[in-house]
């Protein structure tokens, strides 16, 4: 190594030691960063003048006394320059949203639109087109999005961008990077992971959980001391495809009697038809997650999620109007797209005390927790967070998902991880897609700085 | 942080940075180490003579050019003084093993007893002898034994070293730390992650895993990127209980129709016996992992395993003798314990063309493959380690499971992870438990140092 490659690999960590001092706290002095980091004053001065420059932190303005010898003026991260872009194609909508380097939601539009009818060329340009709208708006408010990440319903190859399989979207080995055109770079993932990124930064605040993204699809996100566990080839956490019933209904990848086939939207929505007339019901908007369905649900301790309350407060914090695009497909109940009519009309059901769709609700449940009880066995995690559609339907399918875990895990380990509702819904994933520019930027800084 | 003790810190620090890029290769110099650490020649020369003087390293005596400027002496981890202890306890055998520094195994033994039999407190007492032999003869070459790992069948509290439930010996809640009487700290740990180490560390070299254990329950460790995956708790890896049937024979977990009921060795046994009558079959000698059985396994590949070849090596490079103490309990066929009977008797059923056994083999490897397709789709392991009661079946099951896996994943992965089997057999958790005490010495170096 040379001298100089020597001093820029050390500029470099000294950086990212610094900014992460920072974003640590609330605001903290050069002499407190000093301390924290080991460094000298004279260089963490150098490195937060650096940072400064770079629009990363910024002076607070406010003078206190420091911990040790004079008073300091405070520093925090900056919200008001660098930011980043989380993009999501699910098979029923598009959602896009701009995060700022302090982590505070700026903007974030969706868009209900039926994916698996249009080629991928098709679905990306009208992601395009969403997504620009809303970095010329960030861009208008002095941001500058530096980075974004797509969250894809499916297995990505991390390294190519290529999607190798959707099935739900109808995608097979799509280069989906190469057909991003954005003047800053656009990775590619899968949408359990960053969902299950999305509610470690966004949601509950737990440290340690198993993120559960109930859509047409099933997927899982594992997060251990607040990292994604990706597996070898980063395609870990294909709950949908966990076995429920080795003989049970064949299911696309190839398998039978996979979760997916129990208890993803479709087989949700086929099983509480199955006894019920076709008579179009009355369809009452989706009930946002977060704002349990007005309904009884079966009892009263299934809401409990008192604890991802904050995931609340990081979306009022919001500096724009979440007013999204105009949702045209749904404009009325006869134009909803079939999965969301799905759910609401799976909730409306339940809500009116319907037999079926409690028998279809109770199926899914059971499937849900046989298999959780294989990933709980398998990868031990802290909490079991369900998230997806399985958010607004938790009041209904949360106590039994438990009570199934109970019955098969309670005799041998002492506690069984609870199962909690996710507060984000649909929106996880585009969130966690934002956040993980943010972490890129927070631990390479030095990428973005003029060196 | 005081300078006194900043200082310790960087010493410590740069102490397991010096030894780390000794570890790194199979020699090199002080110039050398200062290029790979970026320190300088001074402070590598000083931090080089502590670890001298410790017993971690050592100089070879060799003389040669330098990479760069003046010959330099090459410097090596010595083999000859630092030393760990590996220990195993389960539910037919004791084992314990002595590793050095160097990664040589130098001493094992194991010895052929029904632990089910005798309370912890026990079994304990009679480990602690078969280790005070080794220890002992160990001192006698010139060694310093300076901790230890204990490998039990069941999840461990790593803080308390309580062992919750080993349901196989029929233990609950047993403070097993607090049982253990060595001069030096002993640590207690679940056999399955132990063994998963040991084939990391002795056996195939791949750094990407999830190996299985077989035994009377089944175990599984998963190896990502060269390191153990825990789970929150330290509970991952339970593979016995991942649901195969959800309605299946009531498991002593609690559960229903999980792995260990189609797969474990009791379960295998009491399958293959189902049709046989109950005469006493003449027992061979147990198969050696390693030494495939002479009869003729069902498909020529179905021993492919060239690439764990590595740990035959590590087996030879032995210093001193493997000829462990007499099995008393085992010393004529009518003597073997059950377990040690069942997995011998099943091959010799199996090289004679028996139906049964190979009737009841084929279920535990659908059921195995099964399990094991829902591990994939949630960890995504680059390879698949079949070892314990498997690594003697392999030539009759291993085609079988890969088949499985095949089916039930092929159409949507890629590439479906290979079926390989372990040479290390039994010795894996007893190995990888002193592998661990190695790894502890070389992130830490500086705690076994006068400092
Ligand atoms: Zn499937
Ligand atoms: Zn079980």
């Amino acid at each position: 190594m040379t001298q100089a490659l020597r001093h820029d690999a050390m500029r470099a960590r000294n950086l990212a030691l610094v900014l992460a001092a920072v974003g640590a706290r609330e605001s903290v002095t050069r002499a407190a960063l000093a301390e924290m980091t080991g460094l000298t004053k004279t260089t963490v001065s150098k490195l937060v003048g650096d940072l400064i420059e770079g629009g990363l932190v910024v002076e607070t303005g406010a003078v206190r006394d420091g911990e040790r010898g004079r008073p300091g003026v405070e520093i925090r991260i900056s919200g008001q320059h660098v930011a980043a872009l989380g993009l999501e194609v699910n098979v029923d909508y598009l959602a896009v949203c701009v995060v700022d380097l302090a982590r505070t939601v700026r903007l974030r539009r969706t868009q209900a639109v039926d994916n698996r009818a249009a080629p991928p060329v098709d679905v990306i340009a009208r992601l395009g087109d969403l997504a620009s709208a809303v970095v010329d708006e960030a861009v208008e408010n002095g941001l500058r999005v530096v980075g974004g990440v797509l969250a894809v319903p499916g297995p990505v190859d991390m390294t190519s961008g290529v999607v190798h399989n959707a099935p739900n979207l109808g995608w097979r080995d799509v280069p989906l990077a190469s057909l991003l055109r954005f003047p800053f770079p656009v990775r590619v993932e899968n949408e359990a992971n960053l969902a299950a990124l999305g509610e470690l930064w966004f949601g509950s605040g737990l440290p340690d959980f198993l993120h559960v993204s109930g859509e047409i699809g099933i997927g899982a996100g594992l997060v251990v001391r607040g990292r994604l566990f990706r597996g070898a080839h980063g395609f870990a956490g294909e709950l949908g495809h966990v076995v429920v019933s080795p003989d049970g209904p064949p299911c696309r990848c190839g398998g039978r009697g996979c979760l997916e086939q129990y208890a993803g939207q479709d087989a949700l929505l086929t099983a509480a038809r199955a006894a019920a007339s076709v008579r179009p019901a009355p369809v009452p908007p989706a009930a946002a997650p977060g704002n349990p369905p007005g309904g009884m649900p079966p009892r009263e301790d299934a809401g409990k999620a008192g604890e991802t309350d904050k995931s609340r407060e990081t979306r009022t914090s919001e500096e724009t109007g979440t007013s999204g695009e105009p949702r045209e497909p749904s404009s009325s109940p006869e134009m909803l797209l079939p999965a969301q009519q799905g759910v609401a009309w799976v909730l409306s059901r339940l809500q009116e005390g319907d037999a079926d769709a409690r028998a279809a609700c109770e199926r899914a449940a059971w499937a849900l927790g046989v298999a959780l009880s294989s990933a709980v066995n398998l990868v031990d995690p802290d909490a079991i967070v369900l998230g997806g559609i399985y958010a607004p339907l938790f009041p209904w399918i949360g106590h039994m998902v438990a009570d199934t875990l109970k019955d098969r895990l309670g005799q041998m380990r002492g506690a069984v991880p609870p199962v909690v509702v996710s507060r984000l819904g649909a929106e996880a994933a585009a969130l966690g897609a934002a956040g993980q520019v943010i972490e890129q930027v927070m631990a390479d800084p030095a990428a973005l700085l003029h060196t």
